[in-house]
């Protein structure tokens, strides 16, 4: 039995000496070994590790959000004040701003088309002209010089000012939205560097996509509507006090993500399914159809756009725009046993995909190790990456001789569909260098162009087009490297306008997906992986069962908690010695010898109560209009301010605050001998920030909380990392 | 605080004599008043009330399903030692299993398809004949005799044989997915009867759908399967016993609901859509492929057919088959000035498609009172309905002078294509009767007339083409009433063949369902609440916040709980006088007064330990090893069994059994003081039967548990039944 009867607040600094300790335990390890499974930081082995991750190209210490409702007297109180009348407000201000998200989305993205198309067209046809002029060394200076300073422009505002906008931002929206708060991901600075850098590394001819830096983009919009602008100039409108809060602006946010795979493909079903299948955590039937808005918004915005721009005011943005493989009046003959061709074409895909990821894993691992030196560096490793792709697409044509593509087959880019090579996996080279990227186009190019190569080679045995081949290539390749199915098969199919391909297609991305997922976890998994964002899968490890919460709390620092009414000094101290975010509030009653629980508090709510002085000069209780007069729960909802920037004399330290109307109320519990496995699906399936562990005990005395586990304590890497046996137990089962 | 320390077992039946006067309770309220928030089904005013629902056109008895996974040391003995080949055949037989769920409801559907067109194709000929002949008496007499015939048979099968066949089903298993175990639905007779009802009702001309029999023939054979045939004839395959657990039935039965839809539509991506938006209340990114799976099966066999069918082998089967706009090769001109008769077509359906949902539900409270009465009113009401479509059927085409449709905007339907009604909202009237039906067809008949009328009155301000609007009519129509945004949006796109009406077809359906929102809840949330299913809703009502789930205890009779070692007439008590199904478990140490909560046993694993008279003879702790050798988990896992089988002998009653190695270990357990918004959240996402409420208070003596919720006691109408006073508090927010 375990005896914390005393709620003396401990000593301890949880990331002090342990540190370096642990750091040494990990290098004894062959990185080599198993280099997939070994993130690029190096992690903590005691479960409340300080949280560090690669958030962008820059390492961040990074905090949980908290998805669960904070049912403290405060918010309750407001809850029951709200007016009908406000809360129509919210519910119009939530679709209001889903169309806004939608909206501006859809004319970013119409921008940066117009922009990319126009910069490489012109770029083009002068070098066109070079060669025609038969100046081939002058028509490869001036490409070559072009996307230098293309490329140079986006790096260079990249590395200085927002080293968040790097790489193509969907795994760290993905992190975001699974509950981890990876910090400066949606500023206005990083929303404008984004824009431009990606408009510079894409007309620079960089091999890849824009899908990325557009679902970024939608985030950040929504992100930022929900704030009522950037941090520094916020609209303090009243209506948007009730999106502060995590749960509002997950929603938003996922409605942002949506809006821009729609962006980027014209794909408004296959949008919000990306987001539902790939970028989602927590989903609802009602958010489902507010994206579904966001995206319908994009839609029309493109088409309008395209009306617009169809009376040729656009200079030489034409219907393209976004690749489309316009394959709609093909005649699709196929018949039942086709399926072997197309099984074999999902198969193929799904080993190349899956080699593609190991592949980028590593060449990530050498990028990022190179970008670990500093700005310099970062800068340097584009503009050679810049180089040699311009080197590579100027010096092909010549070499490979490749052959003119079909109109029917071939993915049409505006104006600019002069030379083209399919059949060079070069996309791989520019993922993860400091501009912004995405990881969807590179992947399609190399993908048709395996497509058609088989196509060649399978001509004696089937009849299927050859253009749809190549659009099967692609699928299939895609499957094998993102693992996505629904959401895939339904961009493809919005993409190819074509209806009849859906059984073809489906097959396809059926074989290649799990033909990969034999070989390696999808692209996207080892991305979070190699960044080392807490990401909480959906289902727990087989050898979670055998582990109950309470073996983890025993091998944590054990928890700091307070009475109800509690002295200043005493809170002061906790906060500074700890990193710690949420504390148990417990009442006791010295005569009947009891104690309660009445819930916990967060860091920030303490926060707030020291900067505001709400001292108390006797231990008591208090009114709860004493509590409204201080604080109302728009402030609350806030969740700025340091312990460092809070002063408290002396005399205040002596004083006491009462906690009780803070506190929330209804924190989610489990019984000590719950399994880690049960815990964690309790844990990611409601959203929580913390899970407070109770004993399975009644007896007197006894602390009714004995310990507060967060994300990273059930994260199966940290566990391990403290019950390496575990690992060596049988049943790893697969996931699904 | 609360003091039941003492284990006694009460003595209370939670079904008896409170009942009586509960019925008066209801009775008095006006029933008319507030037609639509009343079931029809009377329920108790205590929170434990014996929960009674309509499945399919019969009163049942229902239960909770069990999604929870249970962690007793058993089962936790079987995972640990289970093979990595044993998991490897796991997920092997989850994909084969969801292979044969698309292969044969692809069959069936097609089977169906094959009978209905050639049955209805050669009455409609015959009838043309005597047309032709101006023997107009004779023609009608063989049109009304031979439905007749049809529906009888129809009836007749689901009135004697498969109750729960009748209807639409769909309801009832989204009822089942939601955790309610809605009894007799998915065994062989009623998949039989609702194979052949379907034919003979759909056949009969009745104004009523394939989608929803499909739905629910994929999901009986999807149960069945999963339990390897019907329950008499059950293949004890050991493969199979993996899947006897609730959650993995329920992923294969919404395998099947996605297989019925896609069968129904020809819309593979629709299907998975509308189990993920509809039917389903859990769902995983690995389901999502599954099923995705499944539905790509049911189309590539429904294409294999129609190309077997090509070659005219199959009478009058032509490609039609299934309803289907063909509008693909109509030149879709709209511009974003077209936004506006869009959204007025959008208003209208909004409207439309509420009143739709009010008459449909009044025409069901009267249906629902004459089948009460018996089998014989059933009977007669279904074959009054077939009259009386018939003769409308018959005789609205001499009356109205429909004019005939042209190729490009009506719905065709085979070879049967001479007359059709399209302005005649009669399908109303064939839901609820009892045959086989469904809801879609009806209303896509009333919505694309509706479409049409409103394309003639609207020519002079859009130029939007006349077929178009009737799709659009039928797709407002849809959403007005059912309520689905993207599920519905990608079954039209799959129906039309036409992916520039993408984002017209949204705008509609948003619009439609935004404005129907505001008038009722959608069709199916009607029936459920209509037949009394405990249907949980993914968002808890404002006014369950200011509820503790303490507060719902304190009107529950006092938890009954056992012992570790219990004696068995404590059991059979316990077992006879209560209808409870999950029992806490509790050890207690009587030196240091201290009591520990074990864990949960199931009323199921009692039953079985009695049966199996696994008694001993004196108060210890039992071997793993002895446990073993008594039972496997995989008897375990059966869910039969009676309290009224089992026959102690009066000696063994005063024998013990050790309940430890029987108990869940790990359930899931809320503080007193949870708010019941949050206990609902928690019970919903990790798919509860049982939540145990744990005190705040620490103090010895105290009972660990001091009470048991469950699915009823969590429902908001239970809930007001007891606090009346909480309906009229503030704060009635909307859902999303």
């Amino acid at each position: 039995m375990r005896e914390d009867s005393s709620f003396v607040i401990e000593n301890t600094s949880m990331n002090g000496n342990m540190e370096e300790e642990e750091f040494e335990g990990v290098e004894e390890r062959d990185p080599e070994r198993n280099p997939v499974n070994e993130p690029l930081l190096k992690r903590n082995r005691t479960l409340s590790s300080n949280p560090l991750a690669l958030v962008g190209a820059k390492v961040s210490y990074i905090e949980s959000l908290d998805y669960e409702i904070n049912e403290n007297d405060l918010f309750k109180q407001d809850w029951r004040s709200r007016s009908r009348c406000q809360v129509l407000q919210y519910i119009f201000l939530k679709w209001l701003l889903a169309f806004l998200v939608g909206l501006l989305t859809g004319i970013i993205a119409t921008l940066i088309n117009l922009a990319v198309e126009n910069i490489s067209g012109y770029k083009l046809l002068a070098v066109v002209e070079y060669i025609q002029q038969e100046r081939y060394l002058m028509g490869y200076l001036y490409f070559t010089g072009t996307n230098f300073i293309l490329t140079f422009i986006a790096s260079i505002l990249c590395v200085c000012f927002a080293p968040t906008a790097a790489g193509p931002g969907i795994p760290e929206i993905k992190a975001y939205l699974n509950g981890v708060d990876t910090p400066n991901m949606y500023g206005a600075t990083t929303l404008f560097v984004k824009i431009v850098g990606s408009i510079g590394a894409v007309s620079a001819g960089l091999d890849l996509g824009k899908e990325g830096p557009l679902v970024h983009i939608g985030a950040c919009i929504a992100s930022l509507l929900g704030q009522g602008g950037p941090d520094n100039y916020r609209i303090k409108w009243k209506w948007l006090r009730y999106f502060n809060n995590d749960r509002d602006r997950r929603d938003l946010i996922t409605c942002g993500a949506s809006s821009g795979v729609c962006a980027a493909f014209r794909a408004p079903v296959g949008g919000v399914l990306f987001a539902l299948e790939e970028v989602a955590s927590w989903w609802r039937s009602a958010l489902l159809w507010r994206t579904f808005c966001s995206t319908a918004v994009v839609v029309v915005v493109l088409r309008a756009f395209i009306e617009l721009c169809h009376e040729g005011k656009c200079g030489l943005f034409g219907e393209g725009g976004l690749i489309m493989f316009d394959v709609s009046n093909v005649a699709v003959s196929y018949n039942v046993m086709d399926i072997i061709p197309v099984a074999i074409i999902g198969i193929i895909g799904g080993v190349l995909g899956s080699l593609y990821n190991y592949l980028l894993h590593k060449i990530l691992r050498v990028y990022n190790l190179i970008n670990q030196k500093g700005k310099i560096y970062k800068l340097l490793l584009s503009l050679s990456v810049s180089i040699f792709t311009s080197a590579c697409q100027y010096g092909l044509p010549f070499l490979v001789n490749c052959t003119p593509c079909e109109s029917s087959s071939c993915p049409t880019n505006g104006k600019s569909g002069n030379y083209k090579q399919f059949n060079c996996p070069k996309g791989l080279i520019t993922f993860g260098i400091a501009v912004p990227s995405g990881l969807f186009l590179p992947i399609i190019l190399i993908g048709s162009g395996y497509g058609r190569l088989l196509g060649i080679l399978m001509k004696p045995y089937t009849n299927i087009d050859h253009g749809l081949l190549a659009v099967l290539g692609a699928a299939s390749l895609m499957a094998g490297s993102m693992r996505m199915t629904v959401s895939l098969c339904v961009i493809f199919l919005e993409l190819t306008n074509n209806l009849l391909l859906l059984p073809i297609t489906m097959i396809v991305l059926l074989v290649a997906k799990t033909v990969g997922d034999s070989f390696n976890p999808s692209i996207y998994e080892i991305i979070l992986h190699l960044k080392g964002l807490p990401f909480m899968d959906a289902d727990p490890e087989p050898w979670m069962r055998n582990l109950s919460v309470g073996e983890l709390i025993d091998v944590k620092p054990s928890v700091v908690s307070f009475r109800g009414v509690e002295k200043v000094a005493n809170i002061v101290e906790a906060l500074k010695n700890t990193t710690h975010n949420g504390f148990p509030v417990m009442d006791d009653d010295v005569e009947v010898e009891i104690v309660k629980l009445h819930g916990v508090i967060l860091r920030a709510h303490l926060i707030k109560v020291l900067k505001e002085k709400w001292f108390l000069k006797e231990k008591r209780r208090t009114e709860e209009w004493e509590v409204r007069e201080k604080f109302s729960w728009v402030e609350l909802a806030e969740r700025e301010g340091n312990i460092e920037d809070v002063g408290v004399t002396k005399d205040e330290m002596e004083m006491f605050v009462d906690l009780h109307p803070l506190t929330n109320t209804t924190p989610f519990t489990v019984l000590e001998s719950m399994s880690v496995a049960k815990a964690r699906i309790l844990f990611r399936q409601v959203g929580l920030r913390h899970m407070l562990v109770v004993p399975k005990y009644q007896a007197t005395g006894l602390c009714p909380v004995i310990g507060i586990l967060t994300r990273q304590d059930l994260l199966a890497y940290n566990i391990l990392s403290v019950f390496p046996h575990l690992a060596k137990s049988k049943g790893r089962e697969k996931r699904n």
